[in-house]
């Protein structure tokens, strides 16, 4: 059996490219006493890829040149060494950019898929649903009525964010990279307001939208969008830092000049690594599939076929060009 | 009798100038029932100045041209009509930058001058020495052990903040402008290690006195010194913003490019608002002059004569000429 792999071959300086990565055929690996054989049926792309592709370690370490590209992927077991997981189940981990991943089961995560379809455990009852739910429930703590505002907000995170928040009794309002991105808010998330931040002065709806200033601010993007909501906050706000993907291919990364405001606004900032939940997971993936069970909530998906899409695919995040939780079907 | 008074004129762009301000000599007003006459003593110069001569508000309304500029002064009560001041009395408050002053004691402090000199109730036992301890202790949270990093160490308040946290336990390390400034911090106020970080490699000096990491930094100054802290951030560290002088005359606020690492520190960024903490002032006052008249803790002063130096003397502030706790002796 062989096994076709996204080797990460250059590091990008800016905007990945896809020369960056290799697509490599190779025999397969031979599975050990105490490990399992997947057959990866999805991989994830996510933002946060941008930063495993540079050297050196922020939160976790960096992918080495000439390795698989890191990346959540999920599938089923063909073949098991390991007394813990039975051929058959369905699990999903960073099993990395390939058809077939050999793995010790240390990290895996068993997906239920009578929560929610396999595609679901990569997007809204995974890693993104995850970030969403205990960065706005733990960093960001919204009480009912108060204003939440996410930026990035039609992406699979932010979505999510936006939707959980609405569910808790909030007033949510978020910005979008295009009329379509603002209707999917308004019309599918349930959405007070949505803010197309190419066409639109954000800081002007912002203030026609929450005129008692942002209580929760879910912060995706960074960048200048960061600065207008600062300057845009509630007395007490909570400000979560999730990421900053309009700066993730940028040489010089963007620093808010309106972090006082945080301060004049008795506020804190705060940020979320999602890891850090990582045993409270399945209470999250509880609440999330009764609500997207219960039709309280929706996840929206953009399925690419084939491997060797994946990097163009991943461009597709940091150009905008994506439409819901981005996936490739191997 | 005549009210000598610094007069705001002109808005500065950028750094502050003498002509910003005007020096009159006007009639003083009359004292109705109610209010009090107060005999100014000394004035404060303070960085939050810089922001209150500004239009529009922040957590306070800007001066308005052709007002008396806004300063905290202290001062002995000359004539009362207020049943709660007593002529003889010493007070401080929002006084502004006058020779006299007529209030109707709103917003005023009693002066105890056994706790300590009228001049230290505008330093150490003022307004800067309340928001060293209430940022610092509610803020911070410094536990015993942890390393507390200061910039603007050598002002009144840093070196306030320096001084409670090694009464604390903590390990003390700050920056200041001049080789004297850092001899006083390792000298007179006990600090673990003082940077120059006018001729030292700050991130070099940092990571070789804190290789643990920073666990409290207490931010007076920002600018790119934010982001050389930022960086060094041990796990859990909490950022208290207390100011940025470095940036008030800056046409252009410089945004901390590494904000993320407080993400990737779990780590917190808030503020202090002195004001906030009023009623809790007296306890502030009791234990700083304790700390005192102990012999833990010290604080300098640099008072200079005669209020029409104030103008001068407020630049010296920004250009790091001062050395101690500035004052105009009126």
């Amino acid at each position: 059996m062989k096994n076709t792999q996204v080797i990460l071959s250059a590091r990008p300086q800016g905007m990945v490219k896809s020369s960056d990565f290799d697509i490599q055929t190779n025999p397969l690996e031979e599975v050990k006493e105490g490990e399992l054989l997947i057959e990866i049926e999805y991989i994830s792309l996510d933002p946060a890829m941008r930063g495993w592709m540079n050297e050196g370690t922020t939160y976790i370490k960096g992918v080495e040149l000439g390795a698989v590209m890191r990346a959540f992927s999920a599938g089923k077991i063909l073949e098991s060494k390991n007394r813990d997981y039975k051929v058959g189940e369905y699990v999903s981990g960073l099993l990395g950019a390939q058809t077939y991943a050999v793995s010790n089961g240390q990290g895996l995560s068993r997906c239920d898929i009578e929560k929610g379809p396999l595609s679901w455990h990569l997007g809204i009852l995974g890693m993104p649903g995850m970030t969403a739910f205990f960065g706005l429930k733990e960093r960001g703590q919204p009480q009912a009525g108060e204003t939440v505002f996410v930026s990035g907000a039609a992406g699979i995170v932010g979505s999510t964010v936006g939707q959980i928040a609405k569910v808790l009794g909030c007033k949510v309002v978020g910005t979008a990279g295009s009329d379509a991105k603002c209707r999917f808010l308004l019309e599918e998330c349930g959405f007070d307001a949505a803010i197309n931040y190419k066409t639109e002065d954000v800081d002007q709806k912002l203030k026609e939208y929450c005129p008692e200033g942002v209580s929760v601010f879910y912060d995706n993007v960074g960048g200048p969008l960061l600065d207008t909501v600062l300057a845009n906050l509630a007395r007490g706000a909570r400000v979560v830092i999730c990421g900053a993907i309009s700066q993730y291919n940028q040489a010089s990364f963007y620093g808010p000049k309106n972090y006082m405001k945080i301060v004049s606004a008795r506020g804190i900032l705060t940020g979320i690594i999602v890891f850090d939940f990582i045993k409270e997971y399945p209470r999250a993936v509880d609440q999330l599939s009764e609500w997207l069970n219960a039709g309280k909530m929706k996840t929206k998906e953009q399925i690419i076929d084939g491997i060797e899409q994946f990097p163009v695919a991943l461009q597709k995040l940091f150009t905008g060009d994506n439409f819901g939780k981005l996936l490739i079907r191997v």
